[in-house]
């Protein structure tokens, strides 16, 4: 089985602790590409602008992820300028967003991938979110990830759309907004009464909690002592699960554990370097070497 | 074998979302004991006034705690008045601290308690707790718990204190202002350098970090959907912790393993109710029907 993936594609300026770093290849859907093709056939939905690098798309080609339906506009590349203070790595300081092409974005794929069974919508205007559901034959699996801006501007979209999706992830501060409950397994109780029969709350260093009606459950997160740059981590986290999922027959609990496993082992690559710096080389292999750690560390 | 605990006996007064409780048993060691009880013989080191209510002292003996070396002195019991805000459990803010017979505190144990062989110095003056390991003559296993308070005024006295320990607990906030490292594995690092060979970090709602120079581990939380007042959680656990490792033989992974996820389960107890009103009614296999229930929810 395949995965779509719809988000953004995007030129990211960071500045963290370890230094700046200009013109990165960022954005929800390019982040979350680039761990999910560790375990299935990605095919990426966006939009770019007339400036995006060449060099971008052949790395993205490269690491075979298909971009059929990632549209060139004439314009600029959505663009995001962000700061994390040093050692608060759960908050990144917006300096500047350039919405560019992203404006009056509408997705397009291509007709045979209206077949593809497994979808993600990774973080970008609900409203587009749900345009690309409209084209989805039959999915098997729909995830869905959103952030502060669309919860508090566009929560109507985002709660119609919940509607329709089977996973729904957020971190604890966006599960907190988007139900006004503080404790986070009230916080997941909520969000499963908006629509989504499996929820992952993602809680950055210290890991994730699972629910759904039959089952819970929580890990704490890979023990990670040089963050570089956290962007993207909560991208790679649903890459690394909806990756997973999309290789497995059924969503029981061994694979749902399973895959909140993989999806935690992924992201902890991705924030030991900048942008793609550490996820790009990663082979399933040394996914696999690293998750063996993770469980050594969590297990009983 | 059995614990000899010194700290803080106190009156407390806690306003939570849940309502307002006043003179409330408490204090950090009456809350360690009241779970360390559940596995060992405890020995209370502590003072209180004259105005301490007979009824805590009835309560506290027929709990099996032994108050040979709790001191009544002329004057007014320790007194906490604290509240926490909605939803913000992790932090308490102080309204008023009445010190009373603290003051000029000096611990005093019977001369047969000099041979006990594990020591816990919960929460309470460094100095103080420095004063009780004086008295003791050659413990098996030397806990220590501590808070910002101290580590901000008497940093040299903790960290005198530090070096003759085996055990350090401390929570997030203690181990980043402690260490001055915002990650919690350089905290806990950093912490071990300070002389203690194994080191807890709490992560309150969050879970558990464990570091040692062999081995570290980390478990999430229980967790607990309905928080009442979450004062004396960290004692709570340092108290199945303890309690626990005064049981076993050696101090070994699978036993150190063991003791954070009693002390994990015991501290959940603590939070869903006020003062000690969920913790004194435990027994040891209402604790082991729980400590199931979270190890289904944190194995893999």
């Amino acid at each position: 089985m395949s995965l779509i993936a719809l988000g953004t594609v995007a030129i990211d300026h960071i500045k963290t602790e370890s230094g700046l770093k200009k013109d990165l290849l960022g954005g929800s859907a390019s982040h979350f590409s680039m761990s999910a093709r560790l375990f299935t056939k990605v095919h990426l939905v966006g939009i770019v602008g007339q400036d995006f690098p060449k060099t971008h798309t052949k790395f993205l080609q490269q690491k075979g992820i298909d971009l059929t339906s990632v549209i060139t506009r004439e314009g600029k590349t959505f663009s995001w300028r962000g700061e994390y203070k040093k050692g608060d790595y759960n908050n990144a300081v917006t300096l500047a967003t350039e919405l560019g092409v992203l404006l009056n974005y509408y997705p397009q794929i291509a007709h045979h991938q209206r077949d593809i069974p497994n979808v993600f919508l990774a973080n970008i205007d609900p409203d587009v979110q749900l345009n690309l559901l409209h084209f989805m034959k039959k999915p098997r699996l729909i995830g869905l990830d959103s952030m502060n801006l669309w919860i508090e501007h566009k929560s109507r979209s985002l709660k119609r759309l919940m509607k329709k999706v089977d996973l729904f992830v957020a971190n604890d501060g966006e599960a907190r907004m988007l139900t006004g409950e503080s404790n986070l397994i009230k916080a997941a109780k909520a969000m499963r009464k908006l629509g989504p029969k499996l929820i992952v709350v993602k809680k950055g260093e210290h890991g994730v909690l699972f629910y759904s009606d039959k089952f819970m459950f929580s890990f704490p997160a890979y023990p990670v002592e040089h963050v570089v740059d956290p962007t993207g981590a909560g991208d790679t986290f649903a890459g690394g699960l909806m990756g997973y999922l999309t290789k497995v027959k059924t969503l029981n609990q061994k694979n749902l554990k399973q895959a909140v496993i993989y999806a935690t082992t992924c992201a902890s690559f991705n924030v030991e370097g900048f942008g793609m710096s550490k996820t790009a080389p990663l082979t399933l292999v040394k996914v696999n070497t690293r998750m063996k750690e993770l469980i050594k560390h969590i297990s009983l």
